[in-house]
């Protein structure tokens, strides 16, 4: 399957070359395939501010390339460059408090760091610390791709109509997608009958960036509105929903896009699986449920207008961008680590503990 | 409640005056307020097939005024003009599949008209039918916002946080709405804290209609993208969920935009009341549940683009109209003739067999 997947892959969203980092901008999909060339911090963090690049782990990855560049710039200014690469880590880590894969890809960094004996070239070990959390995202990738298509192989061994939420794809990781990359190895074994796609309001990734990668690889994708999921359950003979995740407790609970929730609750009704698919990066342990993280919420604008274009009434917005699906209402995690049927704290905490990067 | 609701009213999107049809263009609201005048049964057919009017009572309203229109022409025309008005019931009937309450107003102009004597003045006669189709409306739609009301205020009696679907306002029928009119009447009692709004995808009516409508009348409102509403639900403190009716079966299924099946089975597992706002015009005796009914699914581009802009990639979409929430989701149905709890079809056929215009 690893090379099956390796042999067909179309989109990479993130590059890193010529001491540079290439992202493929988000904003302009499907419209337009635009680039963006970023050499300092600062551009990288613009970047993850304003979702040229989106999705936890390419977040993780993007942030990691982007302590290289600022350590490039530390070290060329000279004087004591680890204190002052201390605000580019500040700076870089305060941009998305709800995504752990950030903190995650900056702690490997940090670490690496305290490590540094005199002599050492600096820069090229913090390289090569961040082309490992971009390559290891890519093989946790395609190690979950096969342990979710292996899940409905189980469940049902034909090809099946599937439903997701959000962008959990090439886009939104190092690689192949978390959910997305279960669905590209389900579709290569024939697993496939049809996905459909949350047009996942406000942020659309579901119409733009979803059903794009999908048709990119020949995956029969139809979106819909995200109101209309419960409906298409009861229609379409939904068997599966299969989402990324933004972060996972340590109880299981999910945060995800918002609307995830919403589908969890629906999923449940019509006994349709839940599948969660995301690297053990985006597992915070420290976390002990869902409930207790503060949400940000963002701008009512976004929710009001669409394309620039008001469409709404003049009136209060409320946009959270993300929401908790409790654990009980998932009926799996699959993670690089393994899969865990039915999340609760003592299944995550004892697959945590197997030692591996990814 | 009838006089304060009276005493407040600020939109009227129907209106008959000098013998011609007036209708506040929905699609342009709500950055213009704009009327159509419709001369001709012809102009009628266009502004219902292009959704000028939408919702389920201002179409029937509408379309009653059509026949007159349409009338008035064949008169003038001379020969048989009653044989040749069916072309006209039948060009306005197959307009709406899903709406009952065209087919119901349709139906009272046909009794009278096979009622006429010779020497009756045809036109001021089947004149007189729509304008009390219309007024009747106005006075269903007076006495369900007394009775939700008091439904809310039976059940707490302070000021409650809730949330709608679609537009089920003035917008939607003759006078003050049918959900819209229970949230203007429990405004005026104190009983709302705010009003949560799906925006209501693909369409926008809740963002555009239902939210202007609520602003107009200093109910306070926020507009929500349709996948937050459980995540609302649950962060919120929302107590009830009050929508509109496209149809209604004979068993107490509810026909409704694509989304209030979503919305009812998330109200279901947050304890949040579901509350169904129809006129008795609404229910169809004939359709012994809503399974039975085919449904008619929307142009894709409709959910691919905003205000003309092409905001997906270049995928299949599957854009269904209407969805069916079975009557075990349902608290209450509430009509001009009495509030059924639990509705069945026991429970229904009793209501209708009270002998009322509306």
């Amino acid at each position: 399957m690893r090379e099956q997947l390796l042999a067909v892959e179309k989109i990479r969203a993130i590059e890193w070359r010529d001491g540079a980092l290439y992202l493929l901008d988000q904003r302009l999909l499907p419209h337009r395939q635009s680039w963006l060339r970023l050499d300092t911090v600062a551009e990288v963090v613009d970047a993850i501010r304003d979702r040229a690049v989106q999705g936890a782990p390419a977040v993780g990855i993007a942030g990691a390339y982007g302590v290289v560049l600022a350590a490039r710039a530390r070290l060329q200014a000279g004087g004591d460059w680890c204190e002052a690469l201390e605000a580019d880590f500040a700076c870089l880590e305060q941009l998305r408090p709800a995504t752990v894969n950030l903190y995650w890809a900056l702690q490997h960094l940090r670490e690496r760091l305290v490590r540094l004996k005199d002599g050492d070239d600096a820069l090229a070990l913090l390289e090569f610390v961040a082309l490992g959390i971009h390559a290891s995202d890519r093989e946790a990738n395609l190690t979950m791709a096969q342990l979710g298509m292996e899940l409905i192989r189980r469940h049902q061994g034909n090809a099946q109509v599937l439903l997701t939420h959000g962008n959990a794809g090439a886009l939104a990781t190092g690689g192949f997608g978390t959910a997305l990359g279960v669905v590209r190895a389900a579709h290569l074994e024939g697993l496939i009958e049809r996905v459909y796609v949350d047009e996942t309001r406000p942020w659309l990734q579901g119409a733009r960036l979803t059903a794009w990668e999908l048709a990119a690889d020949g995956v029969p994708v139809s979106v819909n509105a995200d109101a209309a999921a419960a409906h298409l359950m009861k229609v379409k003979g939904i068997t599966w929903a299969v989402v990324g995740a933004e972060r996972i407790a340590a109880n299981g609970d999910v945060i995800n896009a918002i609307g995830t929730y919403q589908l969890a609750v629906n999923a449940m009704h019509h006994g349709v699986r839940l599948m969660v698919v995301a690297p053990s990066s985006s597992i915070d342990m420290n976390l002990e449920n869902g409930e207790d993280l503060l949400f940000e919420e963002c701008e009512g604008d976004e929710l009001l207008e669409v394309a620039g274009h008001r469409v709404a009434a003049d009136v209060h917005a409320v946009n959270p961008s993300y929401d908790v699906t409790p654990a009980d209402l998932v009926d799996y995690i699959v993670t690089e680590k393994g899969v865990v049927e039915r999340p609760d704290s003592a299944k995550l905490a004892q697959l945590m503990c197997r030692k591996r990067l990814h």
